[in-house]
């Protein structure tokens, strides 16, 4: 039973996404929403398609596997799927009966290194999966992010005519939780409410997912919270990259990558949490920062000025 | 990483418990706990014993099976278990290799139809389990219910003595979601936060579930909550029997269950949400009235003088 | 990659199937045959219905749980499901989302309690599965000695006609292993190798079950075998039967259950090998005797004459 | 019920692996033996390791996932694992919660691409285990060929000494099927026989595999065949080398890997069954050749001589 106020919140997502066709479900989280969606889409010989660097991966403890389902990893150095490696990964599953069959491709924009998909990329991977019969899936939890990076073509209504199904992710934009699965594909969406409930997805007070995405999409909330997170990144990569610091990747969106002298990130925990993301070589290594809706422009401030104590005037990067 | 909202919210919770060595988890549903908690507990081949009318039988989608388990159902009158039927069901289940192998005992307090456990009723169903190895899973979703309830005598620290694992409900006593799962016995902790995770069940913002239970269990909120919702079900039993109506079981808390002429339940469903329990006969019915911490004594009243304009004045019951 | 011997045991079958559209695949066993055939068939929320006495239900060790899939076990006496008794299923699986939705049928011919279905009884079974949209499944373990039964009034080819998929049992009449799997309904049939291969059920050297079937369906091998087990059931019933025993139930094929004084079972229990199917009463138990194409005329001889002497003259039951 | 057959089979290995401790059962395939193990040894969020040639990860179709479980794929050259590279799984995997939990070494011997484990290499994979509480699962399917080849220096009781469970491979080696599983972790080895049935692996006429083995292990004969499959690769490497061409890798077992110039392997094709198994260059490709214990030297001698004839005399990788 749908409340009034989801009833509402998926009337005004669809306004938004311009179409009354699609499907809407409001799940409370990330890895819920991939292991309830991918299978409910997928044959148990089936498999999903997903970059190295894809959430479900390696950052959802097998959720996908325990549903009874393979990700084949694509190597990528961007986070990014391409016609091209996905059609690596289907050319070396061609053995019929000894195989798993990929059947769905899993990617993620903004990706899980900061990356995100132009139109014409994304109107490519579209192409190239309705070609092969494939269902492509995209995780959409840090979406607002993408949607406001200044590299951004894509619009709300482009995901509806590119995805079979997706999400725009609402926790990890200013909401207390929630993702509204969008789905597409008329096949994908029958009975996706058993699904929900049997993998424990269908939350007895509704109401309280229904409201999040209300008041998000009420008026412009969600992309002004989205891109003051992205202005605190922006903020962030502009006064490392003017010390010098290079990054593991350019990131346009609110997960930056800066890489920095081992012992200068020894300085910076002490009062700033974050993820130490990759080593780089043994004196260095690259750090993940994220921003968010709620990130203070003094905490910017006060974490370039620490950093720039850190740094010798020379150059910062031969330390 | 626990909260601060969550880490005092289980401190608090222990103290309740008067036991420092149970884990608690939060999670948001009752489904979801179920499974989460069954599947981490079971090896592939055990399986799960649950009264006919356990909620993980019927009204879950098959969320256990769907983890691998199959749930064993023991047919019983009033939703108990006792060491009687439970042997039953192991006394079925004894060709090695080709049964599975019952291994844990659900039930539920009070159960779905109601009925609540008396001390001693748990604690034959406790040391039965303890003699023949099976963990003891008490679903407490309505928790509250039955231990407000008139005709109860288990305290929370009984469950603690008595269950290998239990929960306690936040989300059908006034909380927006949250259960509260406490593991106690020691094998069962292992790991726990990695099998909440693949199965979605891992808050990004624990601190929503965390504020629910802190509030609960600050001063005697949860039980204030639990009184006032059985309260109120007892004005409508109360009424309800004054005016000759039977019912389908005797029940202390706050899930009711009378039997009305199909004529009478249908004018009452013009105003009133309510399931239709069960056929009685081609011309009467059992119905399913849940009160709960937010329903209004007017409300009762006005029910109450509904279902008095439809009942005739001698024998409501031979209508 | 099917064999030579495979493909013609394929075609021998096809030719006694009188139909050349369905496909058939050799798997080693019953059990094995219900877990892949069954997880190939449903999606993840569907549901299978099979009467209480199924030996899915019981005596495969949860095998279709550990796909997903919950079982509904249906009360029944006789072994055999009817429209009437699969719609009692239906009846209380009504309520959305919250219930698996039934959607597989399963039953077996004969059933495990050595019950027959009839041509009548099997078409009012397939045309209500056809109406409600449920696939019938068949498991066939036993059919030779359903089909060389007296009663019986089906052939082969009814099979395809009535059922979505059924299989036809080599290792319980006289294969060394293999049960041969007829797929009729087009949507069940794709992909099917992959869900063997992925069940660990196909076979390296497929011969192995290719041979098998070829021998059996050669000439007329299948149904002399199942043939005499019949007849050795057959004599074993007369004979208990003018002893003055009665019956756990009437069974016209190779299985049949007789009712004896518990000390006349601790007696037979001393040179034969069976099992103690129920208990009746305090001092009687039904027994099962299952006769197979191995058993000699003088093992029923010999069971017959070593009864009688076990038997007092006037009335065995009121031993 | 273990037959006659099959008690014998187990004595005599336990015999041959000169330990009484070890729990043998015997199975009908690999892809069986794999998922069954593997399944009854995890717990849910617990994965596997595997080399990226392992045949779990990417020739049984996906059958450890299907059961839950990630098989986490570590990139090799020669298809060995060794403590060093399975270190690097280990510490990919360190994020409590979000990532599974490595728990369980899978490697073949010979492997997948025909190359073997040294003593001293498996007992330190075998120490690398131990040392981080991680069973070692040995997939033995071609076990013979490992044992048999010249480089060999381990024998069947360092199986037991240095794995917690392996296969003995029968149907690779001339069985018509069967593996015979060892378990020597006393933990792994309770209620595994339930775990068989519920996969659908315990066989109702167990003495089909009793006898292979028992036939197999009388005497030598397991070896013998072993040995015969080895020289006959051999023969064949020797005179491919002899005739100039490189090898994808040096194999001392009965699967090699020579590369030929593309048009020569089409010619071949014509004559011989075999899989093309690596493109090379844009001319060149390696293949796999298999010989087995029923290859008759005058095949051999047939191949090498058609491929002499399709061989230039000065140099044959520049055709």
């Amino acid at each position: 039973m749908k409340t009034v106020f989801t009833a509402e919140a998926v009337e005004r997502l669809k306004q938004k996404l311009k179409n009354n066709h699609v499907d809407i479900h409001l799940l409370s989280g990330g890895t819920q929403t991939n292991l309830t969606a991918i299978s409910a889409f997928l044959r148990p010989h089936e498999a999903a398609i997903a970059a190295n660097t894809g959430h479900i991966l390696v950052h959802e403890t097998g959720a996908i596997e325990a549903t009874g389902h393979k990700v084949i990893s694509i190597e990528v150095n961007d986070g990014k799927l391409t016609p091209w490696n996905i059609k690596s990964a289907l050319d070396i599953h061609t053995d019929d009966e000894h195989m798993v069959k990929p059947k769905l491709v899993y990617i993620s924009n903004p990706t899980e290194i900061g990356s995100i998909y132009t139109k014409s990329e994304l109107e490519q991977v579209s192409s190239f999966c309705q070609a092969n019969n494939l269902i492509l899936f995209i995780d959409g939890a840090r979406l607002g992010s993408a949607l406001c990076s200044g590299k951004n073509d894509l619009e709300l209504p482009d995901f509806v005519r590119l995805a079979d199904a997706f999400y725009i992710g609402g926790k990890k934009n200013g909401a207390l939780l929630g993702e509204a699965l969008v789905i597409i594909k008329d096949s994908l969406k029958e009975d996706f409410r058993f699904h929900m409930k049997q993998k424990g997805a269908l939350m007895a007070k509704g109401r309280l997912l229904g409201i999040q995405f209300l008041e998000l999409f009420k008026g412009d909330l969600y992309f002004e919270l989205a891109r003051h997170a992205n202005k605190m990144a922006g903020q962030l990569s502009e006064a490392i990259r003017a010390m010098g610091y290079p990054f593991f990747i350019d990131s346009p969106s609110n997960q930056i990558f800066p890489i920095f002298p081992n012992r200068v990130i020894e300085q910076l925990e002490k009062n700033y949490a974050f993820y130490v993301w990759s080593k780089v070589d043994d004196a260095h290594s690259s750090i993940r920062l994220v921003t968010s809706w709620a990130t203070k422009e003094e905490a910017v401030a006060s974490f370039i000025e620490d950093l720039k104590k850190l740094t010798e005037p020379k150059n910062a990067w031969h330390n």
